[in-house]
């Protein structure tokens, strides 16, 4: 596994972030597009606070690294990377509300419901999970209608009662009963890995992917899912809430189970590398194109280091 | 204005909202879709709460009866008319929340942070928004591409941050700041209008209206729409919580501006006569075939008498 990054993927990451924070500024304007009455400043400055903080934005990179493994159209492919990343802040302004997780610093900054209130963190996850729609389905989103309703329709699942929420609610369940090994993996896969998965899904997609390509991705999106939460849950039981920016030992002070609690700091270690070399494997047919892509991979694993 | 409603028009309501309802409970099984994992029994069941509790249905009999106007196809609407559906669920179980309106009866029964709790009860509300565009999108809703990303594209934009959402934000506001004439307007255009503007743009969508038609019953449903805030209004002043269901008189006890508090009973019925004639003026085209519309209309008006 390669453990330092080079410059070169470093700036590739920082290139993307800039690129989405740019078009998810734009997409929040306080300007009503057609068929919008008028956009209530606060809710938008809320909208704002939980979704332009410096994010690495991890999950846009991947769509637009998909995509352009792909030669998809990168403006398209941008706006499908906006509307991912809106899904993925409402759910946090939604899971750090004092009823879920109950957290007032997100990257080391207030929550939103914190800097504003509740209510209007509520509203504001409500209006970007909606936006996120909004900009998959718009004119404004040049792609043919087919793979628009597919990224639509895919997103929908990846986020909703069998995916991404369906995730939160079984982990609400969990600190109350502590689920088996199979129920940690199908937990952690909705929460966290849906959206991975769908990142990479969502990429070959707007890249015009064949179904062999688009399987490929997605199988791909889902290994880096899994290496993503377990480098999460080892980060952890080894960090603290300075380098995180956020409260560190949350599970464990919970006694919530994650694969680490259950097998040691090595084993889980070692798992995380085979799931390095298993998404490297999926990228092979694509040769060198795909050297960002694996290094990506090395870079969700090796958080912890 | 037409105050007795026939047995005919009662026996169409019903029989759309069985319909609905019908569709509604299948949506919400446990058993996951292709691309989702698993459907947490608790989640499903908090969302089953919120939406099979013996609504009117409303909008999805104002989605099926333009529909029908327009010979749209029946099966298409009905699955458009439960997606609407789906948002309007989850706006009243996240308008009830203690944050929000903080109300525990709705419809006589306890809200679904009452009956389950607060977190499952902002889960439930979030994956039935997302289920309202996972049913759109889904190549079980038999419609052409365009026009399926038409609907989902206006939905969003009159449940988000400039439609619906937008008005419940104003709304949180108004109660600090109280708005002139224009902005309760404006506001009860977002909170309430939207979603039954959309009611019959969509149905007309659906139904493969020209533009003339599609313009047409925009307009009829944001008349219908300023019919039904002011009959709330007048409902809010004039009922009492046994007939209501839930909670009366709450706005005048917060102070919180309405036409009728702005202009009186006796005017506001005025007004709400005129908007009916309106409605009924913009179905002339339609004939005789839009006999049930027009009485939608009245019923909306005259549920406070």
């Amino acid at each position: 596994m390669n453990r330092v990054h080079n410059d070169n993927f470093a700036a590739r990451l920082d290139a993307a972030a800039h690129k989405v924070a740019t078009l998810l500024a734009t997409l929040l304007s306080q300007s009503p597009l057609e068929g919008e009455t008028v956009r209530p400043k606060h809710l938008i400055l809320a909208m704002r606070h939980g979704v332009l903080n410096g994010g690495k934005r991890l999950r846009p990179f991947l769509v637009l690294e998909t995509a352009r493994l792909l030669d998809g159209p990168e403006d398209a492919a941008l706006r499908v990377a906006a509307a991912l990343e809106c899904i993925h802040c409402y759910s946090l302004i939604h899971d750090d509300l004092p009823a879920m997780d109950d957290d007032d610093l997100r990257r080391g900054q207030p929550t939103v419901h914190i800097a504003f209130d509740e209510a209007t963190a509520i509203l504001a996850g409500d209006a970007l999970l909606t936006l996120a729609f909004d900009i998959l389905s718009s004119p404004g989103t040049e792609l043919p209608d087919r793979a628009k309703l597919a990224l639509i329709n895919q997103l929908a699942r990846a986020s909703g009662v069998g995916g991404m929420v369906g995730g939160q609610a079984l982990d609400l369940h969990a600190e109350r009963v502590t689920p088996d090994e199979a129920g940690i993996v199908r937990l952690q896969a909705m929460k966290t890995g849906a959206l991975l998965r769908y990142a990479c899904a969502a990429g070959a997609i707007a890249g015009g992917a064949d179904a062999e390509a688009l399987a490929r991705m997605t199988r791909f999106g889902e290994i880096i899912g899994l290496a993503f939460q377990l480098a999460d849950d080892l980060l952890d039981v080894t960090s603290d809430a300075a380098t995180l920016g956020k409260a560190a030992g949350k599970d464990a002070g919970r006694g919530k189970a994650t694969l680490v609690s259950l097998h040691g700091i090595d084993a889980a270690r070692c798992r995380l590398d085979g799931l390095v070399e298993e998404a490297a494997l999926m990228l092979e047919p694509f040769g060198a194109r795909a050297a960002t892509l694996t290094e990506a991979a090395g870079f969700i694993a090796s958080r912890d280091r």
